[in-house]
């Protein structure tokens, strides 16, 4: 697919593909992106011939990148991990986890940042194709409402807390292997939703809940850039 | 004590003491702080008479300041924490957690908190107080290398593993109540440090090990002002 499109940019999750593969990818003139969730892993990548290095804080919803290791004890908050790998790596970093305003884009920038990843902001956007259960899940949430759980899928993602998550884990040691957790939870998840359950759904959800609703993406970016310049300008005063 | 002190400030951890003794302590003159650890902590210490709150993020060394919730898989990250407990409440908020140096002062600032609470990075200074083991894991310690654990105390907080976090831990549901897992381990622990060992020793730590080695306190201090100050600068060019 990759040869075909030949992309101006390929973004990795769970570390990168093997090298033989990652060449091909490079050989078509695309720029590599990956996650890290440690230090560790922000140097394997660069190593590796990454153009940029995702950070990809604790904060942050959906799946943790990780790949180095698989102790969630020791992943670490975006504030920490941003700073460090800045100071660690040579290439750029993008801030991702919890960053959800133009105060946090402001903040990633601080920190060294060239840029941000945000997710969980636009899940409330018109383009986003949430299920019901998820977009009022999302509605109701606030910082203290999600957690890692890797009842879902079987590898570890933030969402928000629900039936399953509370019963089964929010984490587990006896779950089948990812992707093959989701499917075991297909028909228990349809049941629930056609009831208007969100017990056995995965509501993928970030630190920082999303704040506006219904707005277009393009216009949500525009403002957010707009509320961090602001930021920025008013901290030189 | 307080009352014979008269201090100007005085900082809660774990919540706050009973509301006649807080009266107390107010009655003197004194500003209250105290840790917040989530939203809904932040906003039960703005009730109940808190002039300032801290927001101590996820990457924090020492202590968690956790009182309401005893579940860490619902703690929350410096840069999410901060930036929506600053929404939340009216008094102002200082964020603690993973800040240590002046990018990290600047991108507290850009996420709307009053100041900052640093405790790591002083801990390699010449007025710092920690054991001989503990300066050495701290001179070695990465973003990687802590963890939250209560098998040192009885309750969470983050420090450098050791052998006995990593054998017991690091959380563990069978501890002896705060503060009595410290006291069944004086003797293991004086035994190690006395062959310089670390194995039982609390190695408190932030997700940010101190960088600087031997520089006083209060030039470090000044240091990290004007770096943030450059930073702030820096942005708004």
């Amino acid at each position: 697919v990759v040869e075909e499109l030949r992309p101006r940019v390929v973004s990795f999750h769970f570390g990168l593909p093997a090298a033989d593969l990652l060449s091909r990818v490079q050989a078509v003139g695309a720029k590599i992106l990956a996650s890290a969730t440690t230090l560790e892993e922000a140097l394997w990548l660069e190593d590796r011939g990454c153009d940029v290095i995702i950070a990809q804080g604790l904060e942050a919803g959906g799946h943790r990148g990780m790949f180095l290791s698989s102790d969630l004890s020791r992943q670490i908050g975006t504030f920490a991990l941003v700073r460090q790998v800045v100071d660690a790596v040579r290439v750029p970093v993008v801030a991702a986890g919890g960053i959800g305003d133009g105060r946090g884009v402001a903040a990633a920038l601080a920190l060294g940042a060239a840029g941000v990843q945000i997710g969980t902001a636009y899940l409330l956007c018109p383009e986003s194709t949430v299920s019901p259960v998820h977009r009022r899940e999302l509605e109701a949430a606030t910082a203290d409402s999600t957690a890692v759980t890797n009842v879902q899928t079987g590898r570890p993602a933030r969402g928000i807390l629900n039936r399953l998550m509370r019963e089964q884990g929010p984490m587990a040691d006896d779950v089948p292997e990812f992707p093959f957790a989701a499917s075991v939870l297909v028909s228990l998840r349809q049941a629930a939703e056609s009831d208007s359950r969100s017990d056995f759904s995965p509501l993928w959800c970030g630190q920082y809940p999303p704040r506006r609703r219904g707005m277009p993406a393009a216009e949500l970016t525009r403002q957010l850039a707009a509320e961090a310049l602001e930021v920025m300008r008013e901290m030189a005063l």
